[in-house]
């Protein structure tokens, strides 16, 4: 059975065929992150901290720490922040000891550059995944010793040095050289999480079906645990979540293991509480003057301020309970009990159990 | 490629493995629906009505005609009322016509009266589906000459006399014993849909793996199209609809091709109404006067008074997508389409489709 162990100082997560989902935290990660990248530059680590929090609070198992920032202002003033080689290998300690400060969630350590992935590998505790090889030649030779030197699990991309392959059968080969390739450096199939490469299915029709595919050749030929950036599916696409909540769940039933993902739901922001405020008052209804942004979100049934676990964490606990990785379904009806039932002492619980 | 072919008189739905997922609506069945019995024993068809249009709306492409009524007032009257040979062939027939009179929707004949079978085969037009046989041989011998007189698809259901098994290996060979003996009445494998019974998760952990092999296996080893109760899943658990909604992506992605189900939202019910309204004025919120349920229900974020598609069928329209059955996403646009949009003419999914 395939088991892929990743662990901080105390606590371990492990990803395999037999396990509930494991869901890989991506938001501690500055691309296209404006904001964040700001706070990076000026040193503030106050939002990887929440993210960190909220994220593992909302179900995710592991948390990805990307050092991929660009500080535009120090290059100004210092030419050699203009290399990521220099700026990552420092930032990425410097997350990952603030993110273990906070919680002791195992980590990911996510950086294109080499340097960077030392460093998290050398400033994480426990046993962490290390994200990614490729197929690249260049990128095999220098991150696969890592992975041996470390002894981690690592993430591999389906793609090499010509690219990403529209074709499956490609990708598959590209993912058994890899395993092949890891096994000349000692490393095991069950230490290799491989990264199918999921396509927009707005640009693709047959972008589902190659995953699904590709989950039980993987799982079946190489014994490969799989992993996924899932949201990538839904891309360009209306109602992204509506694509996301079905695609989870069919991968999951074609074999796959885990995804990167976030976890936590968008909190309702000023514009969407500026429109239904707008919409209320048109509606002839007064707001109460004393009455806050949460409880109004909760009686005009408009979600939370708050982050809470997303959609997809409710689409990811039913599909583990249906691949029978939740043994009495449980954590589903732990999930589902209402704050009501947790206040009647968890009666609620026990009574739905017999229902 | 399996295509089961179900026609009214001008209308088809195509069962197929490289077709959207058919959604067979359930609603018109009076088993546990006490009021729809009643009205039924006084003739009164509104509901049937209302309950095909209804189900048609939210996404049905086969409606179950399911004839199963008691009648216990003309029962005391009339002995001959205790026998449901002598009840459903008549109700069947006005049920087939009252549907076929307010919609083109193809019919499925549902009942374990063999007369209730005949009388609703001979009463619709077109190609119904006849729902169903099962491995017993007792149906066997009454339904399959039917199938075969009146050369309709059938619902084969994987029990036998023997029971429910619940090991999959048995319900596996049952329908391949049904297949078998099919193809002796001339009855091809693809007017056969088979069943291959869906537990409740909740009383067995691996009920959706089972289902999830079972699907595969009739696919590829029998070259059958397969549906199910797709409801039975979720059983006694809590909320039920988050089960459904990631069991059918999940049924769909290892090759289920059709279920038998309620595709219509239960509407918000007077009970629903009253908890609302009392929270919202316990808020100290002035409910206008002279505003109706539909717009309290819409402003308060409660869903509709009226009926309309249930989630489960944003999940099916969703895994229709990505198993590579929904060119272009078109139907998935479609449906997504916020209401601005379509006052706008059609605009927003236009550029929704180039985003």
């Amino acid at each position: 059975m395939t088991r892929t162990i990743i662990e901080s100082a105390t606590k371990t997560t492990i990803i395999g065929f037999d396990q509930p989902f494991t869901v890989i935290g991506e938001r501690i990660n500055p691309t296209g992150r404006k904001i964040l990248n700001e706070e990076l530059e000026n040193d503030d680590f106050s939002r990887v901290e929440r993210d960190a929090l909220a994220q593992v609070a909302a179900g995710a198992g592991v948390l990805d720490i990307n050092s991929g920032a660009v500080f535009s202002g120090k290059m100004a003033e210092d030419p050699r922040y203009a290399d990521n080689n220099f700026v990552e290998p420092d930032l990425m300690r410097k997350l990952v000891e603030t993110v273990q400060a906070v919680t002791d969630c195992p980590l990911c350590i996510d950086s294109s550059v080499p340097g960077a992935l030392e460093a998290g590998l050398a400033a994480a505790k426990g046993r962490p995944l290390l994200n990614s090889v490729t197929g690249e030649e260049e990128r095999l030779e220098l991150v696969l010793p890592l992975v041996a030197k470390y002894n981690v699990p690592v993430v591999a991309i389906s793609n090499d040095d010509t690219g990403i392959s529209e074709d499956p059968e490609v990708r598959f080969a590209v993912a058994k050289k890899i395993v092949e390739r890891a096994a000349d450096f000692g490393i095991p199939a069950h230490d290799i999480v491989v990264d199918p490469l999921v396509m927009p299915v707005g640009a693709m029709g047959s972008a589902g079906l190659q995953v699904f595919a590709l989950n039980r050749r993987l799982r079946d030929e190489l014994g490969v645990n799989t992993t996924c950036g899932a949201s990538n599916i839904s891309f360009g696409l209306p109602n992204r979540h509506g694509i996301n909540n079905a695609f989870l769940p069919m991968a999951m039933a074609t074999g796959m293991t885990s995804a990167i993902m976030n976890p936590v739901a968008l909190p309702v922001g000023p514009k969407k509480l500026a429109a239904k405020k707008a919409e209320v008052e048109a509606a002839g209804i007064v707001i109460p003057a004393d009455m806050d942004d949460e409880a109004f979100c909760k009686v005009f049934g408009l979600g939370s301020t708050l982050p809470r676990a997303g959609k997809e964490m409710e689409a990811i606990r039913a599909a583990n309970f249906l691949t029978d990785n939740d043994e009495g379904g449980a954590e589903w009806i732990k999930f589902n009990k209402s704050p009501e039932d947790a206040a009647a002492g968890g009666r609620g619980g026990r009574r739905r159990r017999r229902g």
